[in-house]
């Protein structure tokens, strides 16, 4: 239990240092990415996880609690290769992203210090942090939040049924995809562990005149994701069996 | 059959889901990705293909009419290993492709709802579903469809020639490659299920002022690439028989 | 022999309607790419190039004199497995390439006839058939010319001497790496066939109001990709022999 | 020895050529890409590594002083196979890397000589050459530059770890990675070579009007990435050990 704690925490911790990185490098002011564009924030959420998955390589580099719940709700024996299904490896994997990516937030405020200390936006600065709707509309932003990661949990379960070894390629360009295609209403968290742990840094860490955090919304980001990956895991039982 | 029912319409629903999702995130007002560019739409559509490559890949990934009218000149065997060429095949690979572009569509238009409900433009709203021609000319249009698909179509089947091991992803560039480059006179159909099956979906959805689907067009991207991919298939058997 | 032409005109038709077709896409005007910018630009000419290696993948995919004629310079044996270096196979090497770009330019202009047709601006229509200089200095011009196609060609060789099996994405991402950082001051010909076979289209072909295609140029974008092919070839000597 | 001399100052002045040449590209003036924005420039540096991978297989391919640094705190026995760790080897190494960078910077100022001749901004002719902070504070961009390069290394040799076969393109990634996320502030030295080698040329080249080599930060990018890279050298213990 202890290799699930020490790499899924390193590999969601690389994860959010990157994807909070490239939103703070395109969004906050000052940068040299500023204005960089969605294209650029996909490239970099994608490679966040590209790079994240090598770290996470030994644990099977979930790095993301709708990928974990996705497999237990397909019916997998392992987690990953001697990592058993059990209740006490699921909390450790669920806490250990959490974990993560509230490190890897603190790290990527860290590298923009003195970006967020010149910041006056609060919602830019919450905006590197956490996801949060372009329009408000709970019911829908939960729909859509379950739809891509529906997807992403769903064509991540596939990819064990093909003979390519690209590595975490796949992955990383279907987390482009996502970003690409469904991203434009919510931001795609996609990932409870992402938006939530980057919530609680925004909230803790001491940025100048930084704001609410938003925690009326942070319950879609968690919730969504959830509901797909799961709703993926049992799609996937009837993909993969035929 | 049921088997290419079941693959080919969850294929082609992924590939459709992300690419009527990039148009919308790019030009439907309010979203992240907005004015978000070519080369992004061009990327949404081509990890579209990837994505739905890996769902479909039991029944050989079609996900596009083109391809299999490809393949059926080119003189294969097969469809896909398994899958004998017959007259009930291909009729069950085009309509799994229709209906799950269908599909795609409908989850895509979901992803994307208050945004919809909220553009008042009815050509964009039109044009995140179907393709359109940006210089009317039906002669020239379907020459456009019919190069743009003979590309697709020949380097698919060139593909097998090569001893590389990279899964989807020539499939992929190419099919960004042929978004870039040939693209920008009708926005490259180059698959009459990914055109057709959205348009209908643009029908028959509940979309506040969202106009007629543009019928009169709507023959181009359909004969446009079923010839393209038929001469590629024809013209195949002298490249590959060499 | 006809192997060379069959697959030389093939791939470096391929090659050229892709590249031809980009920049049609992003500088010709009411294209769905317009002002679409130098990434995509460079990402179509050098997916242009990965989809003609596919298909003329039988004769060593030179698809580009300067490769040829690098080859001849660095000593090798044969052009392709089974395809003896020959002054009889160089020049159709030289030969295919120049024909099959002339037809890929011809089929881009079909592509994008009624925007062809539309544009006014004659200095647009040559830049998407050929390429020209920034700063006209012939000197610096071929200076820029050879660098690059030094690079191109260097790396090409090396290739060769590592174990990894990704295909034609190497070359790929060379050709996009050097349109991104080299390709600044001259559009990057890097390949004699890919701008005299377009730039004869260009003569030849009945676009309105299309202006001169500047021949004076015209030799800069020959010499220049030769000059550092070759000494790209005799480099390579000793980089591979150690 | 001479076989990582020849070697790492190859590949080292591929990496420095392709990107000092990206940024001069994307803003000194009058050139092709110019205005081309932040993704490009990620684009360009990221495939001056691959690149600069494939000249320099034979020794490991470090081309960066903080790889080299990062392996010594490993504890690793070999740079790479047949090349034992010794202080000589690790002075042939470093010096290397410097080298190759002046090199290539030259050839790249030899690429864009006229664009250089013509462009007055003081502060985009040095921006080419070597990294700058956007916002000055000496201890803040020494740590942004220590976080950006512990992922670096970290993740290289993370990468050993990992059975998949993907040659030079995982570090492409990375380099694009970490530019797009974590270059905002600092310009992503992550390389002491890549600043210090082109910071010299800069200070010899004749360039009209170029004005100050700007020294007095020339010890960040030099070591903020040294320090990240043995950090990441002595992290990388405890998760490959696990």
């Amino acid at each position: 239990m202890g290799e699930i704690f020490l790499y899924e925490i390193a590999g969601t911790a690389v994860l959010t240092l990157l994807g909070v990185g490239v939103v703070a490098n395109v969004i906050i002011g000052k940068t040299k990415g500023f204005g960089g564009g969605w294209l650029l924030i996909n490239v970099g959420w994608a490679l966040g996880v590209f790079c994240g998955v090598y770290v996470a390589f030994k644990t099977g580099a979930h790095i993301n609690p709708a990928v974990t719940f996705g497999l237990l709700a397909s019916g997998a024996a392992e987690y990953a290769p001697g990592i058993p299904v059990t209740f006490g490896n699921t909390i450790a994997y669920l806490l250990a992203q959490l974990i993560g990516a509230f490190i890897g937030a603190v790290l990527a405020w860290m590298t923009y210090k003195k970006h967020y200390d010149q910041e006056q936006d609060q919602a830019l600065i919450l905006g590197t942090f956490a996801t949060g709707p372009e329009i408000r509309s709970y019911g829908w932003n939960f729909v859509t939040e379950a739809i891509a990661t529906f997807v992403l949990v769903l064509v991540i379960i596939m990819f064990g049924s093909t003979p390519t070894e690209l590595g975490p390629l796949p992955v990383t360009l279907l987390v482009l995809a996502i970003g690409a295609s469904l991203g434009g209403p919510t931001g795609y968290a996609i990932n409870p562990a992402r938006d939530l742990g980057p919530r609680l840094a925004h909230a803790v860490l001491p940025i100048p005149g930084k704001g609410g955090s938003d925690w009326a919304y942070s319950w879609v980001p968690i919730a969504g994701p959830i509901v797909g990956g799961v709703l993926a895991g049992l799609v996937s039982t009837v993909l993969v069996a035929n």
